[in-house]
């Protein structure tokens, strides 16, 4: 199948669309308690996974798993955390190439204490110095890439990026989560597609509802294709030049972990924008991912394959 | 100075008194919080160390830093941590020739959040594969050794070892920290010495006060050194034979992380009564050390010298 024409069925194009994500690359140690701790004390986890993960890299993971390509550019530190990270992506698939280690700077580190509920506490550590540098991002970095991902973690780099692929005519796309204000009011306006978390859509917009949310971040960038998710509540969103509220249910499952859910849909999303997938179907496919992801422990390697996805598509 | 002799003033034995030391060898991440996590949600670190530790291992640490010789044994999994932790406890000083590196079982790793006033929430995560195993302990393994510090991590190691110590008439330590009763009582009839814990020691008695532990401690292993530590409350001991029961105040000092503080008194213990210090001046040098363990972030890390315990002592 030549390139630019979109899949056959739900299967990936062929071949893969190339998806450059941008921003956290953490190594996280999960533990699993049965009670969250309340204070000082000790609390005695039954069982512990590290991952290699963050909200560009498990998004990343997202794009191997419903069969893309992957490159992830992230900022990591010289010492063993980063190395690890770095080689771990690259085992999961993700094209490593472009990270970038920072000499005298500390990886990100995550301890993450999931409860029985899937509840969630998380004690992410990062060092200021790991994303005070930038790499390159001329039209040659570019040109390799069907579409961006970028996240609030590395917000000159994210802005680099967002910028040239519009420039290219690539979809760019911000991952919009809890972040200063200010750094999202500067991605904003770079991005061709944002998909939004609700507290920060309620950070920018102080609107209670999120079908509230969306039409006033519309009228704010009437060019950008808009979506708010709201976890187990749905996906709202709204496209350029449609006056219309649009949403989609999330799917209904047990969830035992909820780490890098959000991740895994944004991943999701991107691979199926730059496979020229029409927005409705692009967000039922991230929703799928997403929901699939929230019924297995392990942060993104909880991420489903594209026929997982399909077929939970499918029986909906 | 002929090896036997104690040392002149404050100063360590020369050639220095090798202890072995037992047990527990952990990879820690320590965050430094501004308020302990009470339930679900997110806690942000304003500083963040990784520190290979443990009690027997922390304990070995404060040998190396009084001028003694500490080798560990302890057992680590065959993974990224279980090197690290025996590379960066060997660039301590610590001599890791009898570690054990056991295929199939992970290394033990702890999370550790400290508050301002060093209170500390624990998430220490053990393989119990790790210590299903054990490594040799025949006279000929321990005739290097002046003194032999056991902690209750590694159960079948420490009995050998100080089974085997006491018939080699070398003195024999044991860490009584929390731990199953039936783990103490198994280990306690074979040390020559015995620091408990204040509640490692409630546990084995049901008293109330520490004073009241140490004489039914004493009734039970009459021909055991018993103490009873109860950190800034000081520590009581009593002595085979003599119907007394001794006292020694902490030091007072401002706490900013006690982590590891029990263990550097426990080091400092076996190599004072390795170089054959009297009863009295081992606890109040092991007092002092815990002390300034105390005033430094970075549990065992903030170990401090022979010179600057000494230093304490002779201000008081």
């Amino acid at each position: 199948m030549a390139k630019g024409l979109k899949p056959a069925g739900g299967m990936p194009a062929d071949p893969p669309r190339h998806v450059l994500c941008v921003g956290a690359a953490v190594l996280d140690t999960l533990f699993r308690v049965h009670e969250m701790p309340r204070g000082e004390g000790k609390v005695l986890p039954y069982a512990m996974e590290q991952i290699a993960e963050g909200m560009a890299a498990s998004a990343a993971y997202a794009v191997v798993r419903m069969g893309g390509r992957a490159s992830l550019w992230g900022a990591v530190g010289d010492d063993e955390a980063g190395h690890r990270i770095v080689r771990e992506l690259g085992q999961s698939g993700i094209e490593t190439d472009g990270m970038v280690i920072v000499p005298g700077a500390r990886s990100a580190l995550s301890t993450i204490l999931i409860d029985p509920a899937g509840e969630r506490l998380i004690v992410p550590f990062y060092d200021h110095k790991l994303h005070e540098t930038k790499r390159s991002c001329t039209p040659d970095d570019l040109a390799a890439f069907d579409a961006v991902l970028v996240d609030v973690r590395w917000p000159d780099m994210a802005l680099d990026v967002l910028t040239m692929a519009r420039q290219m005519g690539k979809p760019a796309i911000l991952d919009g989560d809890v972040a200063p204000v200010e750094t999202l009011e500067r991605l904003a306006p770079a991005a061709s597609h944002i998909i939004f978390s609700e507290p920060a859509a309620r950070s920018l917009t102080g609107a209670g509802e999120v079908a509230a949310m969306v039409p006033l971040l519309q009228a704010r960038y009437p060019d950008i294709f808009i979506a708010v998710t709201a976890g187990p509540a749905g996906c709202y969103w709204s496209e350029p030049g449609k006056d219309t509220l649009f949403f989609e249910p999330a799917f209904g499952v047990t969830a035992v972990d909820t780490l890098a859910a959000g991740d895994i849909f944004h991943g999701t999303f991107a691979l199926a924008i730059a496979e020229g997938m029409p927005a409705r179907q692009a967000i039922r496919l991230s929703s799928a991912a997403a929901a699939l992801k929230c019924t297995v422990f392990g942060g993104r390697l909880g991420a489903p394959t594209r026929l997982e996805a399909e077929t939970l598509l499918q029986r909906r």
